[in-house]
């Protein structure tokens, strides 16, 4: 049996010493949940056999072991008292402890995937309870027994997102999962909203679905009694009750320390050395020789081996070569295909799947289908616990409304994620919904993302294929796919015409139109590939040639390929359904420089003015995107030669 | 007495006829709502005399009378019905009607302001609340009487964004708030995650502190009752209860038409001409003659005189040349000033006001301090409507948790708002906080947008005065700030001596080193101009020169003085604290294009490593974005000649 008084002690020393030794960090927002984590870690129920061990299940020196318990720390700024529990436990050194915030250290100032035991990164609030929903439905997919605990500080409550995560495990049934919120009552600047009114968030709770216990955070039996409470039904086999479970500690921020104990003013302040000194003393005898002991899951690490089967023989499509159709329904296509040889891969959408085209894989893979309903961050934050889990998540929405979970999408990032996102929807080319629903900021949006890939085809077939190459790679990647019915570029014939490969890699390109004599390259992606295309015939009508890219891979962007164009046609002319900045045209203008700095004159044809309602091509002309616009501009530069 | 009943059955039929001419469009999301509409506009209470009118109170013929009721149509893609609305009140006409959807109509997809009825645009579901609870705070604000009503969609009561807006408005007593749940089972692609189950609507919107009422939404006299309890109480005197207040309504989708009539696959899509005939058949007789009358306010548009009152006599900070700053510091000293001159200005912060030192005002002017806690989505949704009625909102977080309303935020655009966002802590240079924390993306974000403004201050004095150069120019402003102290660079003795002006245009850049023998030009923004200068110094002990420009204004960019620079050094070399995608060196390479075509060089230094947590120096070295890569970069094109 641990002695949890002593291993909280020991907790709350390390949080001190350790953001005392860094000079900053949340000491404070650590003590006040040190007693709920003590108790999580090290404690056991009070009937339990030694066979059942503790509440908190895991093997320490196997992190990836699918029957791990999984805990998140939402309120990742309380990162000391994260990395104290595994100190506590003995996986981090004293000496690691006084590493935290330094350069190098795995002990970052909000927990990082450089500390091996960070489910995801976390420290942009309210974003963590989504994650674990994601995490406990993989548990519900792969029928695991691991729980996920996901530590909620009060603050972020106000996180609408928190809200989403709410809902949906309630509408999943999520009874292996259990929220501990933190309600310390103050937040950076002060009270948060309901200061210690813990009964707003039991109403709240309650009315999203959850069941509720509400405690003394810094009792220990109390505590205890919680956990028994919300671990000590065997969810697997007991139907009883499928909801998920919420336990709210009424706790003081800084507790331990009288002069720093609910406090105003100390939020993300570290001790100075001279606090730090009386408040070990306050703390009493600290005992490092202790080792808080972790029970191991039952279950031995087997892994899963439906998810070791891998094919890659994916059926393509076979589309008839004059009847156009939308890349979007390409995406529903392959879909199915794709969770035929990849039974990891997982697909979420945002009540939006029959227009995004996920809704194919109802009838083939319902299983693997998680309806999110309107509730883009929530998903988004699913899809990092799918992924953290090993699954390859496929999110997809409407582009413009991949927009709200930005903040979800940068973490993600950093979660080193394999999600492959689908906006459908792209520009104005929509037609007649209007601004609201046109994807005109998700290339910057995207582009700029660490390591990201950004792929935008242009036909049913390169759609289709891009899609498999995006499942083979590792990491987020975003495919944009257009509302409207466009024409198949792409065919064996093709292939044997232009001699070049049916293959769509990612960082490549495709050439459509080339000779000696182009006057101008005009690179185009997604439905503008069409619109440079018909320009090209109208040009050749005047003897006028153009070269045509397809610039389907935006990020990486096939600088080479670029580069020669540069080169040979002196002239590039973009043509793009987004906004400018951030996209195609600046994409390219950067590109060709970094093999050799050659002269070339760039043009940028992009969404310039207010969207508007009203067909596609009245759009595309509006704008001054399509085959009319592109012409204009072959031919003002044509003409200055 | 209008005649509700005759009245519903217009706009009913003005929802399915519109729609049908365009071919596509929400005729059963209208039909849902169209009673509850219909008395909202054209009812009036059972006791009302003459003089007190309708439910809903505004001067139709002067939309901008600051004492009309606003209406904000959340479900954005109900837009028939809005404009049904006001074509059953003599507004619009039917020819005008039927050119819904149309190129060049202002009766768009979803609503925008081309329809001058139109709060804001609407579309990306779950908004509307929050510009609802702007709007209601700035009535208290101005002690102005007017109520705001806010439409809701059943389905997108799922976005956290709701959830947020539902807290605030309670948080703020906003009895002058009225929602209408619009619960009509269905969403998109089938049910919604609670169908008709109003109850559970209702336990939730207690849960966050609203008063309640459930109805059946197509019961005329329920409705009647239900508008009555929401607006008979005369929220300005009464103090009793302060409470917003939420009608839950049972409603059918396609109510009115048997065959639509709560029939899923309905959604978004219009009936063919052969339905619209047997649906009109259904409807019964209309009378196209009648026209309802909605209820003026009882005040005179008087427009407030205080917001009319606007000094420009700032008074900048008087900094001490020798002792660094943080442009964050400066932002929350020039704040008080900017409230004093501008009156119309107000500030919302998300609890962190501390940090991005918002909190300056709380001392000088706090009733136009609006704290929003952790909930950037509603903080910008509220900024919307503050901005809608004629405020100047400046909104301040991290720079990195801007991208948490980045849906929001891309909306604004469309509402043509005039916000100012202050982003803190830009950068890697924040140090030991990590990656969570590194507003990296906030450039591209921003940037992309139509007719944005980014500013990127290096100093203070800079920072102060391109804030007041923000707040006179009408249109979303982003500002960027460093968390870091930094030196201070202008001073009117640097004015004399480089012969500049201390100006600082919304477009324009200061060249901060210059001469005839340039080998290079560094162009930086905030923290990286002070490397780029200490870069110079270290360059000039070795005989190399280089140009170094601030680049302030990162859109719009000063195009002439890059092209200048193009020309005169042949080399530029761009540093800044973000990714690189969309950032400052994807502007500048486009840049000079813009004038002609010029060979030049350009190369890129920018964040490209995954971000830790270190010291910022540590990091800035890290990255390769120091004073020492810049030294690099520039010896390397330097030997290279």
């Amino acid at each position: 049996m641990n002695n949890i008084e002593q291993l909280a002690k020991l907790i709350r020393y390390y949080s001190l010493v350790s953001t005392t030794e860094a000079g900053s960090g949340h000491p404070t927002s650590s003590l006040s949940a040190a007693d709920l984590m003590a108790v999580l870690f090290f404690g056991t129920p009070s009937e339990a056999s030694a066979k059942e061990g503790g509440f908190f299940k895991a093997d320490l020196d196997n992190h990836e072991n699918p029957n791990n318990d999984r805990l998140i720390f939402s309120k990742g700024h309380a990162s000391p008292l994260f990395y104290s529990l595994y100190a506590a436990a003995g996986k981090v050194s004293e000496q690691e402890m006084l590493s935290l915030r330094k350069f190098g250290s795995k002990l970052e100032g909000h927990p990082t995937l450089e500390f091996p035991y960070t489910e995801v990164p976390t420290g942009s609030l309210g974003q963590g309870l989504s994650v674990g929903v994601g995490m406990a439905l993989n548990a519900k997919l792969d029928k695991l027994d691991y729980r996920t605990f996901v530590l909620l500080g009060d603050s972020e409550m106000a996180e609408g997102s928190v809200w989403e995560a709410m809902a949906s495990a309630s509408h999943y049934h999520l009874n292996n999962l259990v929220a501990i919120l933190d309600v310390n009552r103050l937040g950076q600047r002060g009270e948060t909203m309901f200061g210690h009114h813990t009964e707003v968030y039991e109403a709240k709770a309650k009315a999203f679905g959850w069941e509720t216990i509400v405690i003394d955070g810094h009792n220990i039996g109390d505590i205890q009694k919680a956990f028994e409470w919300a671990t000590s039904e065997n969810f697997k086999f007991q139907i009883s009750n499928f909801k998920p479970k919420i336990i709210i500690a009424k706790t003081l921020k800084g507790k331990g320390v009288s002069f720093i104990e609910d406090k105003d003013g100390w939020h993300g302040k570290a001790l100075s050395r001279e606090e730090l000194d009386r408040a070990v003393v306050e703390l009493g005898e600290i005992d490092k020789s202790i080792v808080g002991e972790v029970s191991a899951p039952e279950k031995a690490p087997v892994e899963s081996e439906k998810l070791k089967v891998e094919s890659e023989d994916i059926k393509f499509t076979d589309y008839p070569k004059d009847k156009p159709v939308s890349t979007r329904k390409a995406y529903g296509n392959i879909l199915p295909q794709i969770l035929e040889s990849f039974p990891n891969a997982v697909v979420l959408d945002a009540e939006v799947s029959n227009s995004t085209f996920a809704e194919t894989v109802k009838k083939t893979h319902l299983e693997r289908f998680f309806e999110m309903y309107i509730a883009e961050q929530n998903m988004v934050g699913v899809a990092m616990g799918f992924s953290r889990r090993g699954k390859i998540p496929f999110v997809s929405t409407f582009a413009a409304f991949l927009s709200r979970a930005f903040d979800q999408i940068r973490m993600s990032q950093y979660a080193k994620s394999n999600i492959k996102f689908i906006g459908s929807h792209a520009g104005v080319s929509i037609g007649e919904d209007g601004s609201s629903q046109m994807g005109l900021e998700e290339i910057a949006m995207f582009r700029t993302l660490l390591d990201s890939v950004v792929l935008y085809p242009s036909d049913a077939i390169s759609a289709e294929k891009l899609i498999v190459e995006a499942v083979k790679h590792y990491g987020n990647v975003y495919i944009q796919t257009t509302r409207k019915d466009t024409a198949i570029i792409y065919s064996d014939q093709w292939a044997v015409d232009s001699g070049q490969s049916l293959d769509f890699t990612i960082g490549g390109s495709k050439t459509l139109k080339s000779s000696s004599s182009d006057v101008a390259t005009v690179v185009a992606a997604g439905i503008t590939v069409h619109e440079a295309l018909a320009a090209y015939e109208e040009l050749q009508r005047e003897q006028i040639n153009i070269r045509v890219i397809d610039l389907y891979s935006v990020k990486p962007i096939d600088v080479e390929t670029l580069w020669r164009a540069a080169k040979e046609t002196k002239k590039i002319i973009t043509v793009e359904d987004n906004f400018a900045e951030g996209g195609i045209g600046e994409a390219v203008a950067s590109a060709p420089a970094q093999i050799s700095n050659i002269k070339f004159q760039i043009s940028n044809l992009a969404v310039c003015k207010m969207p508007r309602s009203g067909k596609p091509e009245e759009l595309l002309a509006y704008e001054e995107i399509d085959r009319a616009a592109i012409i204009k501009k072959v031919k003002e530069i044509h003409d200055r030669l």
